[in-house]
C-alpha cells in the first residue's frame, strides 16, 4: 500500500492545477475559503519500513495521513523526499506551490533564493519543531507565514535527552560493544561509569523542552542548573529545584553534564567553541538534541579526542543528513544517532494532527494557535530574534 | 601503584598466618576482639584500567581500598580474581580463610562443597547486593553469617533500568549503529521508536530498587504497575502512582515494558519461560537487571527472534562471566552489557565503605545493621525464602 501511495504521488506531481495562480497576490493572507491549493510536503522516505507500522505517518509514504482529506477538498498534494539542488522535485514545484510543509528530520533548506522564486507561496509549515532550515528573515520580508506544531515533540525530545544523559554518565556503550563482540571486561566499563545521582546538570536554555527535562531529572537527586535570557516562573523553579544561572560561562564551569536546549539563531550559531569548552570541567559530558550548528564541529572532535569532553551525544548534525565522513561519526566516546528524537511514532501522530489543524484553519481563513507562529505579518517569534 | 599492590597481594597469598586456627570453633559467632583473621576478597581484575581512576576501588587492584587498614590491624588480606576450579587461587585458601568477600559482578560461586571445606569460615560478605552465588541453605546449615551492603547500589541499578527502558522504547541502538557505520536512515529507526509517555510499565517485584525505579518513572506520565507478595505502604503507592497487581500473569498481559526486580530463588528461577512470555503482549519490551537465571535463556532468544519480545535489555546473565557463545549476545533487538549497573564508581565507594564497616563490627564482636543480614543464626532473610 505504501508503494502504491508513493507511485500515486509521483504521478500527481506532474499534474498542474490551473486554479493556483489566483492566489498569487495573497502572500501573508490566509487562503480564501474554497480556492484549491497546491501543497508540497518534504519528508524522509521509509521504503521497506513504510508498511511496518500503520501509525508511521511522518514519512513520504505516510504523507502525514492527510492525503485523502486534502484531495477530497480539491487540493493538490505532492510529497517527496527529493529536496536538494536545481533538479530536485521540490525545485520543480517551487514556482507554483502555495503551501510548503517541511520537517527538521529531513530538512528542505528554504533559502532566500527559493522564497524569491516561490511567487505563489503563502504558508510554510514545519511538521515538528525547529524552523531554522528556513531563512526566516527572508520569509518575513516576503510576507510569508511560518508556523510549527509547537509542543508536538517536546516530550519526545526531553525523554531522549534524559536517555542520552544516562547513556553517557553510566558509560553504556562500551558495555554493549563487549556484549556483541563476545567479550566480558567489567573493569573496562566500570572505571568511568557513574551514577547520575549527585551530579551537576545544566541546561543551556529552559524553554518547554528544558523544563520537561528538569521535571524528569528531579527524582534523580541531582544539582540542577539552567541558563536562559529570563528566569522561569518561581513555581516551576521550586517544582524542579533548578537554580537560575545568569552567567552562562559560570554555569558551564560547574556542570558535570551540559544539555543544549536553545534554538539555532545567528547569535547561537557555533556558540560551543574551543574557548567555551575550555571553561568547562575536564571530563564534562555534553548532550545536544537542539541543533548541530550550535557547536563548532571540529572543537567537539578535538575535545572528545583529548578527553576534555568525556562524552558527546545528540541526534542533530550540520548539515543533515550527515555525510558519511562527518567527523562526529568517528570521534571517541560519542553516542550519536541520526535526527530521530522528535519523530517517534507518538510525535508523528501529534505533529501530523497539528499540521492538519493548521491547514484547516488556513483553508477557512482562521488564525492558528498563537504559540505556533514563527513568522507572522513580517515579525519573527521571540525565540528566533 | 596498582601493579605493586597486585604483586604484594600475590606474595602475601603464600604466607600462612598461624594465628588463624584459634577461631575455627567460632563459626556463627562474630570474631573475638584482637585475633588476626585471614580475609579473602574475590573481585574482577582491572589491569590497564586500574590506574585510570583513583576511586576505582571495586577491582582486584583497588581491593576496596581497605588493605592498609586491614594490615595495620594485623589481618591478612588476599585478593584475587581467580575463582573457578580446583586449582584456582580461591580454592587454595578455602581451607583456612575466616572471611570471604565476594561480589555479584564477578561471582565466586560458594557451593555447599566449598562451605564444607572451609573449616575456618565464619563470615561471607557480598560487596554489593545479591548473594545468590552463595548456597544460602548450606551457609545457614553451617552456621555462617552472610551479609550484603544493603542499599549500596539500589540507586545505581534503578537508574540503569530506566536507561534501558528508554533505550528500548526509543529504539536507540539502530540509530547508533547507523551513526558509526556512515548511514542515515531515519525511517529505519522511527518506524518502531516510541515515547515512554503513556505506556504501561510493570515491575515484577517492588523492593528498594523497584520503588526507586517507580519514583524516577513518575514524571514520565506512564501507567505504572507492580506485582509483589505484599502491597507497598499506601504513602509510597500514592507517591509513585503505581497500582498493585496481585496476579502476576494478569499484570504481564497489560505491560508494554516488563522490568524484573525480584531476587533469584528456587521459586523464581526460570520464571519467565515460554508460557509466561505467551501471556505478554506481542511487542513487549523486557528489562532485567535482577538475575539472568530468572529467565529461560532459550525462551528469550526465541521470543526476540519471533518478535513477540520486541526488545530485551539487562546486565545479568547465567552464568557470569557470560561465555563467548551465550545466545543473548547475538539475538535480535537486545541491549545487553556485562554485569555493570551496580558497580559504578559511586556504588563501589558505597559498598567498599559498607564492607569496611561490617568488618569493623566483626572484629569488635558487634552486630551489623540489621538490613544487611542475608543469613544470620541459621535463618535466611525473608527475600531469599
Amino acid at each position: 500500500m505504501a508503494m502504491r501511495r508513493a507511485l500515486t504521488s509521483a504521478v500527481k506531481s506532474v499534474t498542474v492545477n490551473s486554479a493556483l495562480s489566483s492566489s498569487s497576490f495573497t502572500r501573508n493572507v490566509h487562503g480564501s475559503s474554497g480556492s484549491s491549493k497546491k501543497i508540497v510536503g518534504v519528508f524522509y522516505k521509509a521504503n521497506e519500513y513504510a508498511s511496518m507500522n500503520p501509525n508511521f505517518v511522518g514519512c513520504v509514504e505516510g504523507s502525514l495521513g492527510i492525503r485523502d482529506w486534502l484531495e477530497s477538498q480539491g487540493h493538490e498534494y505532492i510529497v517527496t523526499d527529493d529536496k536538494d539542488g536545481p533538479n530536485s522535485e521540490l525545485e520543480n514545484h517551487i514556482s507554483d506551490l502555495n503551501v510548503l510543509i517541511t520537517t527538521p528530520f529531513h530538512p528542505a533548506y528554504v533559502t532566500a533564493e527559493r522564497i524569491k522564486n516561490a511567487k505563489n507561496l503563502e504558508l510554510l509549515l514545519t511538521a515538528g519543531i525547529g524552523s531554522d532550515h528556513i531563512d526566516l528573515e527572508a520569509a518575513a520580508a516576503a510576507g510569508l507565514t511560518v508556523a510549527e506544531v509547537t509542543g508536538s515533540n517536546v516530550v519526545s525530545v526531553a525523554e531522549d535527552e534524559l536517555m542520552r544523559i544516562l547513556i553517557l554518565v553510566r558509560n553504556f556503550l562500551p558495555g554493549y560493544h563487549q556484549a556483541i563482540q563476545g567479550e566480558w571486561n567489567v573493569a573496562g566499563i566500570a572505571y568511568r561509569a557513574c551514577d547520575l545521582e549527585g551530579k551537576t546538570i545544566g541546561t543551556v536554555g529552559a524553554g518547554r523542552i528544558g523544563k520537561l527535562l528538569l521535571q524528569r531529572l528531579k527524582p534523580f537527586n541531582c544539582n540542577l542548573l539552567y541558563h536562559d535570557r529570563i528566569r522561569m516562573d518561581p513555581e516551576m523553579e521550586s517544582q524542579t529545584g533548578a537554580k537560575y544561572e545568569e552567567d552562562l560561562v559560570k554555569m558551564l564551569g560547574k556542570c558535570d553534564v551540559v544539555v543544549m536546549n536553545t534554538p539555532l539563531t545567528e547569535k547561537t550559531k557555533g556558540m560551543i567553541n574551543k574557548e567555551m569548552i575550555s571553561k568547562m570541567k575536564k571530563g564534562v559530558l555534553i548532550v545536544n538534541n537542539a541543533r548541530g550548528a550550535l557547536m563548532d564541529t571540529q572543537a567537539i572532535v578535538d575535545a572528545c579526542s583529548s578527553g576534555h569532553v568525556a562524552g558527546y551525544s545528540g541526534d542533530v548534525w550540520y548539515p543533515q543528513p550527515a555525510p558519511k565522513d562527518h567527523p562526529w561519526r568517528y570521534m571517541p566516546n560519542h553516542a550519536m544517532t541520526p535526527h530521530i528524537s522528535g519523530t517517534t511514532i507518538d510525535a508523528q501522530l501529534r505533529y501530523a494532527a497539528g499540521v492538519k489543524d493548521m491547514l484547516d484553519n488556513y483553508f477557512k481563513g482562521e488564525d492558528f494557535p498563537p504559540q505556533n507562529y514563527i513568522v507572522k505579518e513580517g515579525e519573527l517569534a521571540s525565540q528566533y530574534r
